[in-house]
């Protein structure tokens, strides 16, 4: 009640909040210099690629109403506008599989419609758009966003599992297709050889081929950073770059094929360019919005209430995920006034026919942590040498602390003393611990050690990355021709990668493979890192509770499948945050819930794990690739997702006894 | 010297030796019952599938002259004769690589000859073989087993290395020959429509699908028995049968084809069958011996020197690894004799037209550990039973040890009391500690925790299991017609797991990827599993050396290539063993290259890898899956070549610094 009492107060908070670092945050972006381009280009190629393949998705489902040109250009416009107006600037916006899942739904619906049919179909998803943003100004008004404390683990890996399920079934889907006629009649010429069996079939095979390939390669560069073998900056930039330079490397491949195969096999993205009339026709849809039909004008309310629902929720969770308090954000956050954002985008989409977009994972999260690592080495670099100048002058412990105190304060500007005092405690007494007693320092001092081991996190937060990769998604659109030669077998593949890719870290995931493992064996997932849960909850709860979880997400599932009603999807989703707050807790243990549904990822420290770490610090010592060890360890550190894992150093043995006593549970 | 003047001595006392023994080398199998198909099955996959792959390899070479039929003709005979009449019953026997090289060889030559042309190659072959069974009876007459004690490591895997280079090579120009017409003439019907170029296409891409399929699941069965999921028996199934198992698997899968596809499409296996009229004219090769002209006769004796120095290295290290000490063997080696048969078996082949087999890695060793598990769970489950029985009567811990050491020398009939003392010492000494001062023992004595921690490796040392494998093996050329339903690219695919799979636990392998590791990661090496060397020899040492090897291994893949002179090519290989004596201690230390040549496979203790091992005995204890767990701990004791590695359980800590002072090592 409290919430409705006053309106706008959320909204004006957040804009007071952003306001008073506005200016910084464009300042902060110049200072930086051309190292920004590291992760504005890290950032651009892990939207734009996603966005290319649901165009693709959203061609083949919309009969090639919509395609990757609108995608992109919806992806580019909500991006810049995010950016500049957007409170938080480290959410990246884009198009995201729901919407493609809605707009599949919209247009399904609509053809078959004697009112609507294919012509009106924009116009309709048009008025769903402007309902959509209605409802989420009345949710920005209504401080709504302060319910986003409720959305649990437990919601959202039941959706990201769900999105997982359905990435699967379209890469399926996909592939299977290449081995028959394209769906989309306008572009088949019957005379062509391309669609004569043996052709079809060739092209069948060689899209098993790319989208394995593709899918392959993809996983196998991803963990590149801790590869044993190369050198470190190559390592680096195929774990970073490894997936859009697959892409690249067999859509070159797809070239080198012998020229007696026809054109057209393989196939290729399919897209109108667009600057061509037949994909120039829909930008003016607003003036066809009145001649929708008032029903349906007011049906469009039903998918409206899903569109908001969804969006709301996923576009406060990938700012929630790219604010993680690890990150040490300095700047304040603003959940009320980006959804307000959120629904002027919505809107603006609507009227010009393309799909909108909202915030997404785990890009949010990525964005951050890439600045991270750039702060962090700019930080370092600076702090370095101010030691080493006061060593120089043979400077007390003290002196030097005080010194590259000075820069820290210094670079973090928005920074009282007493975070400072915090943050730097650790360094402190550290570089204290070496000195003397009048806090002379011997002669092997190596400020660099303390500084890799001491210094917290610092993020570089500013809007320039964000609206930089926002032009460069833009710029596609006009590569368009480019980005045409992608065979279609290789998005599939993609497709795949990401359903797989977003596994990791997710506990329910993890629980479903738990179920798998005979009694006998648990304790080998004991020996290697894991979560918390596996060892304080009874494994009869964490079965009983997965199984649920099951049964739940084929539910989900089924929904899709279900023709017209299927629109009303992400309904036993907004169901499930109801039953997770009123109807979990009387079937289970509210300790057990807590650590099933825990809001952070938590992860206890593996003895395995413990070493490596140590001595990758170690490691950076020697001095050969300091850079490089920030981004591994963040990566070991941060789920697939974005998640930060939350380790729990346990004594050795003490988890050993655990392990056994867990272990031999079960047979009990 | 002393060699020479006492001719026939080895061959006497190996005979005297296995004499005694000869008796119960039957009933010791017979006594096993049904059991012994365990061992016997498995052996016969593991040997059949190699022997089905050379053959199609050979058939590609010799334009069909010689096929499966012959090669899987010569594993049976040569099995059956080495099973009954062998020394080493342990030591497999069947046609491998080097023979089918050889075969290549000497048919390259002899069709370019006008004095023996393709007619007849196999009566040359013949005196090859003639001349080879000669050298080898030489060979065995003069004792020259007594020297293999010189074959070390890096000849080992110098040949091992480059059998694997030559596996892929042979499974990347079997893919590339998928994509272009069949070399052989006889078999293409130009008219078919499968020689068109689209289905030739069409034959490639399914070629890559199938034999990287095949590659891949192979790969990934392998470690079946350690897998997290599934129930023991079905893990231990696929680990032991995964293979052959994915064979099938490909092969059904290649008859899921759309029917439009035209038969030839994918091609298989091509073979005469075994009673038809191609394949019957040369079984009678011996009545054309004389028909070869005088200089040709003579001329064989430079391929022959070649063969009889192959064969004798590859028998004898056969059998050697057949033999680990760690099996705890009771029965008597016989390496001079079975020389003496391997020349029998030799000249036999060649009388009747095909290619002679020889002991072969890994079958050996994996026949041997196959039997170790066999004899482990009977002796184990009779020894329980016993304690289990004086248990009720309320027996001293001594009175049940007593027991159990009658069941063990009952078991073990050939043994005398020391060795049983020695063997049984660590069981006797736990048993004993369990019961108090007058030897009574607490109630919750568990015998059974003992038999498995503290029973020695015993092997079923008998015939039965190699007799009844060759005879599969030639119930295999009977079910031909089975077997040329398998595409040709599944065997490819197969060529290059056989490649890929003999890597792991070849030192010189471990050293190439060593030279890839920047120095600043070398730690990591460190913390996993590793072979002594690692720590103990200069890393500067380590490149040298291993770059000497690579160049070497360049060298002998070199001279494969040479038209003519490439029949000498185990010569470079016969010389590395003489380098190995004379040369290389001139330029490494002594104690670095017993590190880096050591006779025995020899790796530190991990710290990860200790757990896993105490807990895996703890896990039988609490008593799911017993009999796997042998198993399971073998597989992870041997590499992949059928060595068994000596752990040596080094402190944690000490190692620890070690890794240290060694990371920092190569930087200085």
């Amino acid at each position: 009640m409290d919430l409705l009492r006053y309106p706008f107060r959320g909204v004006v908070n957040d804009v007071k909040g952003r306001a008073s670092c506005y200016n910084d945050d464009w300042v902060a972006g110049l200072r930086t210099g051309f190292r920004i381009l590291a992760p504005t280009m890290y950032i651009f190629f892990a939207s734009a690629l996603p966005v290319i393949a649901f165009g693709e998705q959203l061609s083949n489902e919309t009969n090639g109403i919509l395609s990757t040109v609108e995608t992109l250009a919806s992806t580019a416009i909500c991006g810049v506008i995010h950016s500049i107006l957007g409170g938080q600037p480290m959410m990246i916006v884009g198009v995201a599989e729901p919407t493609i899942i809605m707009y599949t739904y919209l247009y399904n619906f609509a053809k078959k419609q004697p009112g609507l049919g294919e012509r009106l179909y924009l116009a309709w998803a048009g008025w769903v758009c402007i309902w959509t943003a209605i409802m989420l100004f009345l949710l920005a008004t209504f401080n709504a966003s302060n319910v986003i404390s409720r959305f649990t683990r437990v919601a959202g890996e039941l959706f990201g599992m769900l999105i997982t399920v359905l990435f699967l079934q379209e890469a399926i889907k996909g592939i299977v297709s290449e081995f028959s006629m394209p769906k989309d009649a306008a572009i088949v010429d019957h005379s062509s050889p391309a669609y004569q069996f043996q052709w079809i079939y060739v092209n069948g095979l060689l899209g098993v081929i790319f989208s394995i390939g593709l899918l392959y390669t993809a996983l196998k560069t991803r963990p590149a950073r801790s590869w044993l073998y190369g050198i470190g900056w190559v390592r680096s930039f195929i774990a970073d770059y490894g997936v859009p330079l697959m892409v690249i490397v067999w859509t070159a491949f797809s070239y080198t094929l012998p020229s007696n195969v026809p054109s057209g096999v393989p196939r290729r993205l399919f897209s109108p360019l667009p600057w061509e009339s037949s994909s120039l026709k829909h930008w003016t849809v607003a003036k066809d919005l009145f001649s929708v039909p008032p029903t349906y004008i007011f049906a469009a309310i039903v998918p409206a209430l899903m569109v908001a629902g969804l969006y709301f929720f996923d576009h406060s969770v990938a700012s929630q995920l790219a604010q993680q308090k690890e990150f040490n954000l300095n700047k304040p956050s603003a959940y009320h006034y980006d959804i307000l954002v959120l629904g002027f985008m919505v809107l603006l989409c609507g009227l010009i026919g393309i799909p909108p977009s909202n915030g997404v994972l785990p890009q949010s999260p990525m964005h951050t942590k890439s600045l991270a690592i750039l702060r962090g080495q700019l930080l370092r670099k600076k702090m370095l040498q101010t030691a080493k100048e006061s060593m120089v002058n043979r400077a007390s412990s003290l002196e030097i602390y005080g010194k590259m105190q000075d820069v820290f304060i210094q670079m973090d500007s928005k920074q009282n003393a007493d975070s400072v005092d915090k943050d730097l405690k650790s360094l402190k007494d550290a570089v204290l611990r070496e000195g003397d007693e009048e806090g002379k320092l011997a002669g092997e001092f190596d400020p660099r050690k303390h500084i890799e081991a001491h210094l917290p996190v610092r993020v570089n937060e500013q809007r320039l990355s964000n609206l930089l990769q926002s032009l460069l998604v833009g710029g596609c659109v006009g590569a368009m021709p480019v980005i045409k030669m992608i065979p279609t077998s290789v998005l599939w593949g993609y497709f795949a990668y990401m359903a797989i890719d977003s596994l990791p870290g997710n506990q329910f995931w993890e629980r479903i493979q738990l179920l798998l493992i005979g009694a006998s064996r648990r304790y080998r997932v004991l020996e290697s890192p894991h979560a918390s849960f596996v060892e304080s909850v009874p494994s009869r709860t964490i079965s009983v509770f997965t199984i649920f979880q099951i049964v739940y997400l084929l539910i989900c599932f089924g929904t899709t499948w279900i023709p017209i009603a299927g629109i009303l999807f992400p309904l036993p989703f907004f169901l499930m945050i109801l039953i997770r707050q009123y109807l979990l807790p009387k079937f289970f243990e509210p300790s057990d819930l807590r650590e099933l549904d825990a809001a952070e990822y938590e992860e206890l420290e593996g003895v395995h794990h413990e070493h490596t770490l140590i001595q990758e610090e170690d490691g950076s010592v020697s001095g050969s690739c300091d850079s490089r060890n920030d981004a591994e360890i963040l990566d070991e550190l941060t789920t697939n997702r974005g998640e930060l894992k939350h380790r729990a150093a346990g004594h050795r043995e003490e988890r050993h006894l655990q392990a056994h006593s867990n272990a031999v549970q079960p047979s009990v």
